[in-house]
């Protein structure tokens, strides 16, 4: 990743699960059953623990014994400046810029407990290739986010579809948490999550953010 | 907390759900229904953020707008070396020490998903007051473990009641994801959990590891 990039997004990954339009409405059936019984009202958030952390170019390895692997295509957010309970008004004079993340999991039946088994493995999430700055991007909301495998456009949405825009993300976590500068919000990843096997070169394109481009690779055995 | 317990403990903090056997016992039930349908077979993990770590004599914030607050008592264990998929014979070789860690949490009605709103407020994990070294703890599985509010035990245990012990943990967590040295295994809070109030003094004491002492005060308005 860029230096950048590197120097800035140096805190805690935060996960947002179902912020996608087209995700929520294929699930709503599912969270009308125990123990839910209702629709999340609040953004659900998941942490990618340090150890996901991974760069640029950088091999992604597809764990033995596994028998699925998804990429996670992402608008990623990095916050320059602590923050808490801040209003949607002020919460972009929050973020230092704009990254692409690939927040790769193992598929889930259940969407009421992203579990760390599932999402924390080893360099599961892949996060640059610059930090573009807030003023470059005219519009956050409006962006192509595309996945690539081995060339071909497999994944597209757009952030339009985001259910949490990013100052409204920003205003309901910091209700209760601070941000801190580095900290990144992986703001969701879009309905049709596409398996990914050893072999595959997987790149993520979101507009006026560059290509974020990683290998997938069999786990070797232990040495 | 002590210079060597802030030294060694700079890593990610790993939370362990349902670890206590009297806690598992008391929702075997709810497990027997939709979406599990059995007991987890595989340790519960959930993330204490950054944003949550707190110390020894530092005040625990009881947030606006919240109905309950509680504490958890928890043995923590500090690792020292760098693990990947070791054996629960090698496990104890990647501990550094152990210490006291209050991991405070908003009650849940459901374990299905441990909620970073409930366990990631700002100071919610309090850990301390020393990193106490291996080698001086006979047997980390034979720990009273004993909260006291204002000065009156509310609620005691033993490590001995753990459902997975420490080399287990280990084990079964460095099958999928890598612990690092600074990393702390939060290793479970007993069946019990008390509610704290503003104005509270929060004390855990841990058989060998000392005493670990919070007052719990009202959260300001905002400033």
């Amino acid at each position: 990743m860029s230096r950048a990039l590197h120097d800035a997004a140096t805190g805690t990954l935060f996960g947002v699960a179902l912020n996608y339009k087209g995700l929520l409405e294929q699930r709503l059936a599912e969270f009308e059953q125990a123990p839910y019984q209702k629709p999340p009202v609040k953004p659900v958030l998941f942490i990618k623990t340090p150890n996901t952390r991974n760069g640029h170019g950088q091999p992604v390895v597809y764990p033995k014994g596994v028998e699925r692997l998804q990429a996670g295509p992402a608008l990623g957010v990095v916050i320059g400046k602590r923050a808490t309970r801040v209003s949607a008004e002020q919460a972009l004079d929050h973020v230092a810029g704009f990254t692409i993340v690939n927040e790769f999991s193992l598929p889930e039946e259940s969407y009421y407990r992203p579990a760390v088994k599932a999402k924390c493995r080893d360099g599961f999430c892949v996060i640059g290739p610059e930090l573009v700055p807030v003023a470059q991007i005219a519009d956050p909301h409006a962006l192509d986010i595309r996945l690539f495998i081995n060339g071909e456009v497999r994944q597209q949405n757009s952030t339009a579809n985001l259910v949490r825009g990013i100052a409204q993300l920003i205003a309901e976590i910091t209700e209760f948490m601070t941000l801190h500068e580095g900290d990144v919000l992986i703001t969701g990843t879009p309905e049709g999550r596409v398996d990914v096997q050893p072999g595959d070169q997987v790149e993520i394109e979101i507009t006026g953010l560059g290509r974020l481009a990683n290998p997938i690779v069999a786990e070797q055995e232990a040495h």
